[in-house]
């Protein structure tokens, strides 16, 4: 009987994991702040020339492709690639995968050059991804899938590449194709600030780093995330706060959520996929 | 009889415009995040390669252009190009207008290129960009101009290069050249934190997103972040807090004010320019 | 007998000094609200073909080479050297010193092309640095430091390179080589948030800004940033917070520090180096 790996909290916490961040202009700050609210460290370096170095030494790695461009890529290219050479984890998160031939081109070249442990995405990427995998593009652009379709489609792109794949939105999926963990919970008002999504990433790349079984670990970090968002709210709206104050609430949250309360409050189920 | 369209929040809110920003280092989040309080999606991307499919496929574009280099101008000239073939408001943002020469041949070049729907600046701004367009640079640095010369010289810059121009400081002057609005109120706080200018120019942008008739609605626009200065300010006040309480009081106030409160608590006149 | 300048915020309030900001994509927003709490005026630029006229008419200048490349190291010795030639304090913040190869030589080019007023680093980058300056690199990783082997390390580094060293940390410690000041206090939270250090920069590179003895005012600005944290942490636990609140509250304090709570609350012990 698989299990989510609450425990992976208290790992993180005390190891205090160094974790390399290929970011973006607009999420950086908010991935740095989140990693050393919840227990971890991190360095954040984007330049080609000095990424075997700090990627080596990292404990895990997580490659963000929002605003991208040529530099960034390459850069994700070598750190992702000494990372698994380090046999440290990958989170690849592909920001607005989908959204540009640029994006759609450049992320199929990063993922046969590199192969993530993980995938975190909203539905529209795997769906961009899928796509990808499948050498689709450019053929039709897909229907847009329907939220109960989220397991399913993480599922397919999981066997696809080999990986996890964390399918985030108003519920949450991680699977590695056979197996996958639903995460409930969380706060509508996630989508209402920015970066939710590139914070669950560099979380999910924090976890893994102190984990040896991936799965578990992911799906704890889904959970983490999760009771953040629920606690935050409450007490944005406790205070009669908005979206401002429930951005400031979620650091607290991280900063402040033990693993006995996370396992309360987590509510995951297994389910197993066709 | 002209007046604010305050019913331009309520399409924001319902349509909810997807806005490409090219934005800066320094107030990406926060302009991310403001959109999403108030009602719009951002899409923040500058790679030049995706301009066209990004901003072609958004329902406005703001074009920031702070912390520059020669990619970030590029980008401003595909993505203004794009939005305008599309029919989509295009805002200008020129940060710093004036500091140097390097702004000042690049904003020239820019503006020749892409003429924007609106200009959003400040005063100083505004008088470098009209020494710009009479090509006076390099002869004369021109006195600081005084305060009440404000919708003059708004004025007069909206009637050179035939766009709206939104002047923003302690009181507010929107004009297409003939007409203005003068908007009252905010907080002196505003320019106790970074970015407020910037900010003030993606939510324009998103209240031209979903609307027809852009003069009204850059008013109201402007009101509404007069508005969520107030609100922020006396929030911040109330709990004894300082900058840091009313920068997160000003994201509350953007997500929690309705059209209703916009419209009692919006303070504005018009007037006609010679 | 030395003292600490206090009246340097005094200063700062009443000159506003345009200070010139070479930042990161990680903290550069905080660095500016920062900037702007403490009562000086930000300009965050890098574009290289700029530096010379913004350093040039700001009346401080800050190089931070954090998420650095080629063009920004660029920058960095075009600002650094103009407004040294303009009789300005430069500061340098050599983010992640050591971390790579590539810093490494990057950060030798830029100490043998700009000699800046002040350092400041926490304590492995000191230890990086002085590796840097004896040229030991690539001979053998040095063993860290113990904590209190900081006063010295940071008077080796000052003289070596004949300007001043803020060694920031637990403690704090500026000296110039022969005398040396220590500043006790701020929290711990400072480590739990991103840019602690980043913003310690910029600050004082505002207080020297308007100061003509720069290691009293160094030491001023290192105890503001202390008291600062102190009573941010105070306020977001008596509040209940976490990381988050603690982040807020920081530039409330900053906002809303006097000189005169200022020297109260200040614990700064000064000594002489051998």
């Amino acid at each position: 009987m698989i299990e989510a790996d609450f425990e992976a909290l208290d790992r993180l916490r005390s190891q205090r994991p160094l974790i390399h961040c290929i970011s973006n202009i607009v999420t950086a700050a908010d991935c740095a702040n989140l990693l050393l609210a919840a227990g971890g460290r991190p360095v954040m370096a984007q330049e080609p020339a000095e990424m075997a170095e700090i990627a080596g030494a990292a404990q895990g790695c997580v490659l963000n492709t929002g605003t991208p461009d040529d530099g960034k890529f390459l850069a994700c290219r070598l750190a992702g690639q000494a990372a698994l050479a380090a046999g440290r984890p990958v989170v690849l998160d592909p920001v607005g995968a989908g959204a540009s031939s640029y994006r759609c081109q450049k992320l199929t070249q990063l993922l046969e050059e590199v192969r993530p442990t993980l995938i975190r995405a909203n539905l529209a990427e795997v769906q961009a991804l899928l796509c990808l995998a499948s050498r689709e593009l450019g053929v039709d652009s897909p229907e847009p899938a329907r939220r109960d379709q989220a397991p399913a489609l993480a599922g397919e792109l999981a066997r696809r590449l080999g990986c996890l794949v964390l399918l985030s939105g108003e519920s949450d999926c991680v699977t590695d194709g056979r197996r996958a963990a639903l995460i409930e919970g969380g706060s509508g008002w996630m989508s209402r600030i920015t970066g939710a999504g590139c914070m669950l990433s560099v979380l999910t790349g924090a976890f893994l780093a102190v984990s040896e079984d991936f799965l578990p670990a992911a799906a704890a970090a889904a959970a983490f995330w999760k009771v953040c968002g629920q606690q935050a709210r409450q007490s944005a709206q406790a205070a009669g706060g908005g979206t401002g104050s429930f951005h400031t609430a979620l650091f607290d949250a991280a900063s402040l959520l033990g693993p006995q309360t996370l396992r309360q409050q987590s509510r995951i189920s297994w389910l197993t996929l066709n």
